[in-house]
């Protein structure tokens, strides 16, 4: 697999009042689409594209190309979602690149139950607190009440704990890394949109501890790394890797790192994975003690990250367009559909035999290619059909081609179409036109997002920024650092520490609520876009290299603090 | 991958009153191990082994073999098990087996969601009364309760099928052949048993649909096939391939196929797998029905067919002896362990470059091997560690060996030992090696079952091999027959066959009945040795060609039916 360029994002130095696309409606709960009731069995009418423009109405938009394209079917109990075969399949390639690269690393599958009971589940105060609206109980089997409600896991650290407490005695026994593939349960009431907030969904949630700090801290950063190398060279995304700012770290954790999509139709940000360092809150709360060298008792340092199935949803929201779902070649399950153009009354023997010859070369050589060779539909409907469903490749063949010794190749991404002599139309070619593909996706949205991360140092240039449908940098005083050891801080220290936090917390509450009350000021008309609702942090980048110098800048917001800003955050409006 | 050899049961003509192993304990509820409280950091003390003998206590030998081989462990929940990273690791070989073969018969992976309605799991009447009192209920989240209560699925039959009604409308959509690997939940109040039985357990579930009965019948078959591949390819564990008897098929199917396996320890069978066809029950129910090639509107008939993480506990059942685990070398995270026997008081620089030489070459070629280089520990102690933890090769180097320039391996299935010059002990050379072992543990295990297959034709021939821990062939009258489309019969044919199927059920329930009273008449003495309870059929093996003539047989118990056997059939007590 080709590095993708690891290039990060660069900005202009002033606000981008960018012409954006109007009418984006907000994202709402879609509603399963009705049924195509009495659609011909033969299957003539279910070859309906997308009649929506992804920039006039997106939530509707993304509902069909889900639904349309046969990658995502709704379900009964409403927030569950059916990922059917093209769907699952890009989950598992997923899968594979990510769990091959933690294995590298040392890290070990397991499998811990779903069950988590009432009293593991509260061990730990903050943690439980981030999960309690959210959780599902089970109360009864058949008929007969449960003795006590078992809950079933959000995520799996209270389930995993116990464990790890009885498990580690030694520093020999460490680092101990485990990661498990599972479905979690968060029953949210917020909008569901699939991929991106649902009910039930799926992921791989990693567990580690270590003797140290610097172990951990290590750790962190290789798993953000291999998240932000998934995103980029399986699902063509890119993402901004950060720390999470205090208000937003996960609950329970020292700190939390993330990488951060954008989609640039609604101008929303969004979580795509995050790999936390949860110090030692956890370990006291467990009692995960282990001999060190030194003979004394110490408490491990543990990480958890997770990964899971929104990144499908991220991927359809960033790629797809008008035409329906564009699918990064590394992940889709046809890669190539072949085309031969069949006349009606003429001789087309020789153009199936030389499309069946074609077909299986391809195919023996490792490329997931469809021979679309139906009798009883039209070219242009196959056209309409491959296009929806997002095969990144299409190679078409007609009589007069065959005559020439070419075929049509035609690219789903951008459309483009070129002859090639048939003698040349090999695997490896092929499999250079799919890395080409995956890497003008990649670039592409690459630049676009770009275009859309804006400066401001001002609340005006913020607001201004931030209703263009911009991501925004402002200045910042982030106050964790890398370099600290919070356990290792004096009661003192701490005391001050945590006074500092408070106050990080509260510039950023202050602009949640100020974000918020702005954007519901404005016109109808406005509200109508997407882009209302309150701007979050989404992080603090960690490569600052690439923005303009802070200077002799003031923090954001100087009423909130007279502190002086230590780094750009990123913040913007997000799923 | 080398072929198993596929030959079946062979069995003797007489019943064999084979000495048995006394004081075999029925399986109980194995209660959580104590935690070894005050076991030394250091881990001096982790390494206890097994201390009771497979053949004395065979439930508390199984407790003692899964948690102290750090294979499983116990859970807060009970019925629920922590599956840790040796263990996950055998599933996910056979994972990768069997995924990687029904990729090659078309098969596609999906997810649906685990919830399920209670209108949808009440669809198919027979089905829902063989889960209803085991089915798990989800009423709250947070503290609100759910509108309706939501079950979590035991099976997925009914959470499936209304999609497929959805998506199948002409014959072009079928087949449809779909697999999901997923976590299932059947809240069973039994005496749970690891890996066995428990309430949240791990399997794949295959549900596909076809246009006639014909290409239905023939995935069953392959699908059996190659579930027989994975347990004796894969797992070394023999199994005999039958139908279920229309007392012990699937709720709500036509046929039920099994593949059984059998503890020799304590004379029990264990359902080892089931590929199901279900005719046209469900497509009834759910109303999938397609446009056939002339026109008319037909229901497709149905397939489903499971494979459970059941399959690793029969692995350890049969496998495992006294000094603890024995893995089959294809699914041990660790194949082979390296020892180099350090001395005191001695230089072992020259032994510590060529061990870390040798481990690193086998490494690099493929071999899953560790060094245990520990200077902690002695020799004795690491070969306990890791015989208990059943690594399946141990290769060691002392300096004496390494004088001579040979390396002493040790077979854990049957502790053979040999001595191997330095030069030929490559990657090539183990790996034969384990193939060895493999095929061998295969062999072994397929003998010991085959000395255990009884013939009886009388009630007194049956209950003395069942009494001696057999598995016992009595001449049956087989209803079902693979060439008959049940769908196809007349109302008077079907009638007539569903009379012959009462009075099959009813020859099963009286030899159940008998055989569970005249057990309950056995002495405590023998009451105790597992060798109680009613025995059941098992299934009515596919190849009979390997057993006696059925001759002029009278069918068995000829008190319940004047009709002549047609079949042998294998009964006996099971899990």
């Amino acid at each position: 697999m080709s590095d993708s360029p690891q290039q990060e994002t660069p900005v202009a130095e002033t606000v981008q009042k960018q012409p954006r696309e109007k009418k984006v409606k907000p994202p709402k709960e879609p509603k399963a689409p009705k049924q195509q009731q009495g659609s011909s069995a033969a299957g003539n009418k279910q070859n309906e594209g997308v009649d929506v423009k992804k920039a006039e109405n997106f939530s509707e938009w993304y509902t069909q190309v889900i639904t349309k394209s046969d990658f995502l079917d709704y379900y009964e109990v409403s927030g569950c979602y059916i990922f059917r075969p093209n769907c699952f399949y890009v989950w598992e390639k997923v899968q594979n690149f990510f769990d091959g690269h933690i294995k590298k690393l040392g890290v070990q599958n397991v499998m811990f139950p779903m069950f988590v009971t009432k009293r593991a589940l509260e061990t730990e105060k903050d943690h439980v607190e981030g999960f309690s609206p959210e959780v599902a109980w089970v109360t009864k089997s058949g008929n007969s009440d449960l003795d006590e409600p078992i809950a079933l896991r959000p995520t799996s650290e209270t389930i995993m704990y116990p464990s790890y407490a009885k498990w580690i005695k030694s520093h020999r026994d460490l680092p101990l890394k485990l990661n498990q593939w599972t479905n979690v349960v968060r029953w949210e009431f917020k909008h569901a949109v699939p991929f991106i907030r649902s009910r039930e969904f799926y992921w791989q949630e990693g567990h580690s501890a270590f003797k140290n700090f610097e172990q951990a801290k290590t750790e962190v950063y290789d798993i953000l790394e291999l998240y932000k190398r998934t995103y980029e060279e399986i699902l063509a995304v890119p993402v901004i890797k950060g720390k999470k700012t205090e208000a937003e770290k996960f609950a329970g954790a020292d700190f939390t790192t993330t990488i951060e999509a954008f989609i640039p139709t609604n101008g929303r940000a969004v979580q795509a994975a995050t790999s936390h360092h949860l110090g030692q809150n956890f370990s006291r709360m467990f009692k995960i003690e282990f001999e060190a060298e030194d003979k004394k008792s110490k408490l491990v340092y543990q990480n958890s990250w997770g990964l899971s199935t929104r990144s499908l949803g991220v991927m359809i929201m960033v790629h797809g367009d008008d035409k329906g779902m564009v699918l990064p070649p590394r992940v889709a399950f046809t890669q190539v559909v072949l085309i031969p153009l069949y006349f009606k009354n003429k001789d087309n023997s020789e153009l199936e035999t030389k499309s069946k010859t074609i077909f299986a070369q391809l195919e023996e050589n490792g490329v997931r290619i469809k021979l679309d060779d139906r009798l009883e539909k039209t070219p242009g409907w196959k056209y309409n059909y491959w296009e929806l469903r997002g095969v990144p490749l299409r190679i078409e063949i007609g009589p007069k081609d065959l005559e020439n010794g070419v075929a049509m190749l035609c690219r789903r991404d951008n459309g483009e179409k070129w002859s090639v002599p048939l003698e040349q139309l090999t695997a490896q070619y092929v499999n250079e036109i799919l890395d080409k593909i995956h890497n003008s996706m990649l670039e592409k949205a690459r630049e676009v997002r770009n275009q859309r991360i804006s400066v401001a140092r001002t609340w005006e240039e913020f607001m201004t920024a931030l209703n263009a449908g911009n991501l925004v940098l402002i200045p910042w005083r982030q106050t964790h650092k890398d370099d600290v050891v919070l356990e290792d801080l004096s009661e003192e220290e701490r005391k001050e520490y945590d006074a500092k936090i408070e106050e990080e917390k509260k510039a950023e509450e202050y602009i949640k609520e100020r974000s918020k009350k702005e954007s519901a000021m404005l016109s109808d008309s406005d509200s109508n876009t997407g882009l209302t609702g309150a701007a979050k942090s989404l992080c603090v980048p960690l490569d600052q290299s690439i923005y303009p110098s802070l200077g002799d800048c003031e923090v954001f917001c100087p009423e909130l603090s007279d502190r002086k800003p230590n780094k750009w955050a990123l913040f913007g409006r997000s799923y």
